[in-house]
């Protein structure tokens, strides 16, 4: 990544272009500065959407065989910088290098994927003659781009969760303008750079960094046909109802929870829980956040669980063994130590946990807290975890469901009917057996119910969502 | 259907009731009065509303074969009472009693499809373990029922276009809540006799009319989780605003064109746009409104399509041999002979026409056209055709995507490379080749794009815009 | 059905038709002769081919309505004339009542899915161009029926095993002539009947009673684009060799083996077990053979099956409460009574039994036994069930997977690992968990791998088999 | 390739080895010795069944992500490698090396397909609850391995027809044996230094070239699960009979048929006609034998197609700029030249075409030919078409029809109810609209009907007749 000088260009319409509002990239581990971008401004933005308007048909009319190219290459290319990659990631967000590493390789996956399933449109061909009405006729229907998409992500997965948005529209045919988080623009820029090797036509992707008012074009704009949102729940609702006519897709958090039912391996839920809990210090959608624990193994559980937290490294992000280290600005550890306090105020019970230095937060684990304290109710994002002991597995599903959150859950069990209650009654996007809520593979549908989003994302189904139906009736 | 002193009671979650607002309801052809019936006021919608919300996990646990057994049932019952069904109808609405008569068999057929698909339901079996992280693991898809669906519907199809709603939420397992037309509510209410009938928890069904601000709340109250709505485009898109966090499927009119080719059936392509432009009075989203006739067999298409047209017999509808009658009430009948004036005036030609008695308003042909009249560029939903020549191919195509709507197009064509234009780049969400535009067989993906809809009809695709995926990740 | 003098005629084309071979059908109970029928003679065969080869044509053209109408017809009928048919049923197979009645059932329902799967005959629309090689082209694949299909079909489910060959072969669009076992003919015959009042062209379904060397016919001669047969895995196998160039499907038997875990519900698994080993004297493809205990509950399943086993009420198939009656001859109940001897002189030891009457062998059960025994390694055929203890689940599915057959297996357990490894490793083509291996429904895909069969019947399946594909290339 | 001493060992369950049968590969341009190479014996074939069988579990618990990552390893060194694969394809063939490297590029896309569909295997989840003997219980359908799979390749496209039996069978989870042609086993062998370096256990695939009688054991012995032969139509059906219990499927020959109609493009008609006439000397298993032309163009046509014939460039294989080259051996030329004797002598007239050379045939091009002469009812495999004039589409339609054969067929027409009918009514596995009927691209279906095979390959369809489905029914 041309990093000369440490001045980043942001990327519109095929060209690097540098703007009139500067934009540092902070460190949050150290404070220093990373990098200076760039914010786009509404000229700018006007002009990557004129840009992509403008080849519109030109992609559209993209045979599979090149879009499956560019996207391959743009897979090897990533693998290719794989360190160059995980190290501006981990230095813009202050992800640990060993989760930035593995993030990296799920971009390079979600473009091999979206290369795929780029050859694999849905068709459809229908027999029509149901009726008298339909003798002799039938049906096909292909799947045509939308048109623009806007794409917003956030700075929790910075270069996965924009390439989530970037990599479908590409194999759907559809150009995209993609906002970065502000406070980590850089990878995603990096990967700009390998797009501007492509055959893609200039104007098929931007990534323009925005403040929030020129971003809410993006929103608003009737010349975008889609809008795919992956950040909070209250601005991601928000926008629904100002998207006008365009479809909107909402990837938001939730507060997700896990149960360890009395047939669970222990220790191997101690250790995935463990990791669900305080990866990325917890900043992370499907953050393992309640953990309900069957009342014959809590004791154990607990032990366990507490006494791995207390090991966690934390420390540099550079670090190969570094576990945990600084929340995304201070901002964030302030709020995560208000609602432990809070909660603690209320009556919780501190097994682990210390307290928070600057915008670091340690790993903390309550117990003894009820469903009215924010560290339930709300989304914590941050490394913090409630442990509590449930009876019947009827009541561990109403814990988990006791929520207006439903992205995923987690459930340890050998039990089949535990299972299949499981399935049948969690309300939530996914279910994950003998795992966390924190599990998630590129290609698999990703999303929540409720309060947690909106359409659901994987490429299949993110593709899917920026096709929309034509059919074709004819003779036979 | 009891219509006992000509008084109907509304369905409310499984009971027959009278409201304190009565409603009469007016037979378009000679204003007599068909029936009188009630509006429901905010208590009923309320009582409705929490009928359905008790129901939901009973009807979630219905069984395929009972959901079958109830969809069967109901189409059988129609079967057997299709000459009430279709006397009723054509009595509400006015429509000759030919296509009232169609339509009952349009709504066996789509109970009965959805009878079908409710078995059907969508489910997806995944393998995961397409990178380590997945290793091990399968993935489920189950969808399970979004929840209560609010259905409004409009008086051109009273029955059918309200079955669309309420057979797809029955095979989904989704409580729905039917608004009627205020115009034309007598079959739908007679439809809810037979839903009475079937073994469905009370509550799962309500079909209640009420006016435009009671209604209101079908699109605002959180309760519901759904909204699908079938009317007209400055209603349906300001729902779409006001819908807060629900999904939102609306099924729109269009001004829809048609070519006609010089390889076409000149004798088919007439009969079949006559039918297309006139039937019920062209009261019909995807009515044939703009034909486009390649200029080397203008002319011939011309002369009989015209004589046609005047050969239509107009009358009352409870005739068998009626084509065409009353409009569904004078003010419509008004508009449409101010836009007909307004493109007089503005250097129309009349092929065929006449003046407007009351509530009749004659077949009438227009040419010398041009696009910023209301009778191109609006949906005229009144019997008015617009008859132009074109010269290429490339600018009929043109021609029929030169609006903000777009339901479906019809081709009349026997070139191959001419139906792979259609298709690539007729922006409508059908195509219909060797036929109008007007085309739809109920098991058929139907809606529009641009500003004729949101989303698709037809029972599977319907019933599954009813569901909502939950994935099971587990070892294997 | 027209039994007059309890002579009932075959089913020519169309034509109901005697010829020089009476065969006389026997109530394997009381030895009466329940009615005459006749053989069909090579003349006949050739008449029948010749009436399916001239309607091939027009069946092909048969819209998917009248298709449908059809089988929905046939369904119906059935329906209408249950106590007929499964009274003829019982009568000519000596099956209790209380089975023959849900095999009607059964068979009402496999027409009923034929009808809804003659819609949705298999469609393919393909991208082809993801080399250059296929720039600008696309694939269509529909699904043409393959021809005339050969069914034989067994006296064990007189009825629903040959629908299982007639259903889908009009769902296809194929014609079928079908030989009923001649032990077995009537109810067959009974549908018939109802056949020759639908629309479909006389020649597409021809039932033939016919005897060995003229049904061999059916197998190599060339004019059979298909042959179904179900029946005995020797029989079987000898004809896939003679088959020539015709696709063969073959659902053959088994010695089928379940598994009871010590997580099982024992009560319900006595139950199930015992239906599944005794129902129809064991008469039965998927009949339960084998049984395997976990030794923790060896014991009290044992005491719990033998009870149940006692008291289960023998005599005529005619009475309501009958549970088991005479097997179809004599001779069946010799071989049984030799295979049990065979093991009592092994070393087995009788948990229940009793002594041959006639055609009657009493329900038995056997333990310690061995795989040598010809009770446990062949196809029983009768009413003997094989109870044995295991230690680990590892050894409980090498003792399901020691033998050459593998139709299906039971597994009752409620850990979810035990079920992953059941499905991962049982060398069946169906596993049943928490049930028994004679579980099917009839939509569901049934066949066997191993020497129990070739192919998959249900009805999606044994149409498609029934269909061969075409693609279409074109520009688009 | 090692060919060190043009000595080339061939491949036994993952080690190269020689044999006491040395087989000498010719050049059948310049007759010289390319390279020796070995048979295999009885005891090698042992060898390699008993290393595969081994081998089977392990295979079939490979990940997806370890089968995705060997088959693109595989694909990414042929690329690598494609100079030495298309320059050795060419010698072992005579194939002209514009056609070697068309051949090498899709056998580099074959095993890209094949990882796709690796991680693709069909699955179905199913709701079995359709009558109340499903109450409760679904099921879940997965695919698993076959078991051994023998494969039987031919000479005329060495390496991608035993790719199309490598790929799938990997990608399926199968071993594979794999038989190439005895005079082009070098690529093929070629390949097998590369599969030697993938992490694929040994014994998964094994080269092996045999003669005749050995290998007539793929066929005969029961331990392998599944027979995919391609060749001519005598030798693959005489197989069929002898398979045993084991699946079997035939990619086997034709005399495909061309339809230019009047609508057609003559002059994109002209060109591609030759090349699927004409290219590697018409030794394509879908080499365009019969041309029928529209009567109304059949004089322009036929003198642009005959000026192209005699313009192609014959002789050396090795240079960028031949056309044809060489046949296989001078058998077959002199097979040919008598083939087109009997034409002549029968009354046909040769339009193009000169005297045969050693084992050089030219491109002929004749006409006045009947459907008794050999060139038009039998596989030619040689430089030979036909060229014929018809009236009516109907019968250009009987002509290609009227033929033993059905593999794909041809259709130049601009005319959609041409399309249509040559859709319904051609009988062939494939229709070609615009393009000859040589057409082929890896993924797409592709296989006869009638004496042309039995089966499909393209990869979605050879993995799936590689894998065999086992249901889990279970509680929900």
């Amino acid at each position: 990544m041309n990093m000369k000088n440490k001045e980043v260009k942001i990327f519109l319409a095929g060209k690097f272009t540098s703007t009139h509002q500067p934009l540092k990239v902070i460190n949050p581990y150290d404070q220093t500065v990373v990098a200076s971008t760039f914010l786009a401004s509404e000229s700018e933005l006007e002009a990557a959407i004129n840009a992509a308007q403008a080849v519109q048909e030109e992609l559209k009319q993209l045979p599979a065989y090149d879009r499956y190219d560019i996207l391959m290459y743009i897979s090897d290319q990533i693998q290719r910088q794989h360190e160059m990659f995980s190290h501006t990631l981990m230095l813009e967000s202050g992800k640990p290098i060993k989760y930035a590493q593995a993030e990296i390789d799920r971009s390079i996956q979600t473009f091999r994927v979206a290369a795929e399933e780029s050859r694999r449109h849905p068709r459809e061909y229908l027999s029509l003659d149901w009726t008298p009405a339909g003798h002799k006729k039938e049906g096909l229907v292909r799947y045509f781009p939308v048109g623009l998409v806007a794409g917003i992500s956030p700075f929790n997965f910075p270069l996965n969760l924009a390439v989530h948005k970037i990599a479908p529209a590409i194999a759907a045919g559809c150009p995209i303008i993609l906002k970065p988080s502000s406070k980590t623009p850089l990878s995603t820029l990096a990967l700009a750079e390998i797009i501007a090797q492509t055959n893609l036509p200039p104007g098929v992707v931007s990534v323009l960094p925005m403040d929030r008012k020129t971003g809410n074009k993006l929103v608003t704009d009737p010349r975008f046909a889609m809008l795919s949102f992956t950040g909070s729940p209250e601005v991601g609702w928000k926008m629904k109802a100002e998207a006008g006519k365009k479809k909107v897709v909402l990837e938001l958090g939730g507060n997700a929870g896990v149960i360890i039912a009395e047939t669970a391996d222990v220790d191997v839920a101690v250790v995935k829980c463990a990791g669900a809990a305080f990866a990325y210090s917890g900043q992370v959608c499907i953050h393992a956040q309640r953990l309900f624990v069957h009342q014959s193994i809590f004791d154990e559980f607990s032990k366990h669980f507490v006494k791995l937290t207390n090991k966690l490294r934390s420390g540099d992000p550079a670090h190969a063994d570094t576990d945990i280290s600084s929340m995304i600005d201070e901002d964030n550890a302030i709020r995560v130590e208000n609602w432990v306090n809070e909660a603690i105020h209320g009556g919780a019970e501190v097994l682990a946990g210390g307290s928070r230095e600057g915008s670091f937060y340690p790993p903390t684990v309550l117990t003894r807290t009820h469903n009215e304290m924010k560290v339930c109710s709300r989304e914590i994002f941050g490394p913090v975890v409630t442990l509590e002991p449930y009876a019947e597995f009827d009541e561990a599903i109403a814990f988990i469901n006791n929520t207006r959150f439903g992205l995923q859950a987690g459930v340890f069990t050998n039990k089949a009917d535990e299972i299949n209650q499981a399935f049948n009654r969690i309300q939530t996007g996914g279910v994950i057996i003998n795992d966390v809520p924190t599990f998630r593979v590129d290609h698999m549908p990703y999303g929540g119910i409720k309060d947690s989003g909106f359409g659901r994302e994987g490429l299949k189904y993110a593709i899917h969502d920026m096709l929309e139906p034509r059919i074709l009736v004819k003779d036979f």
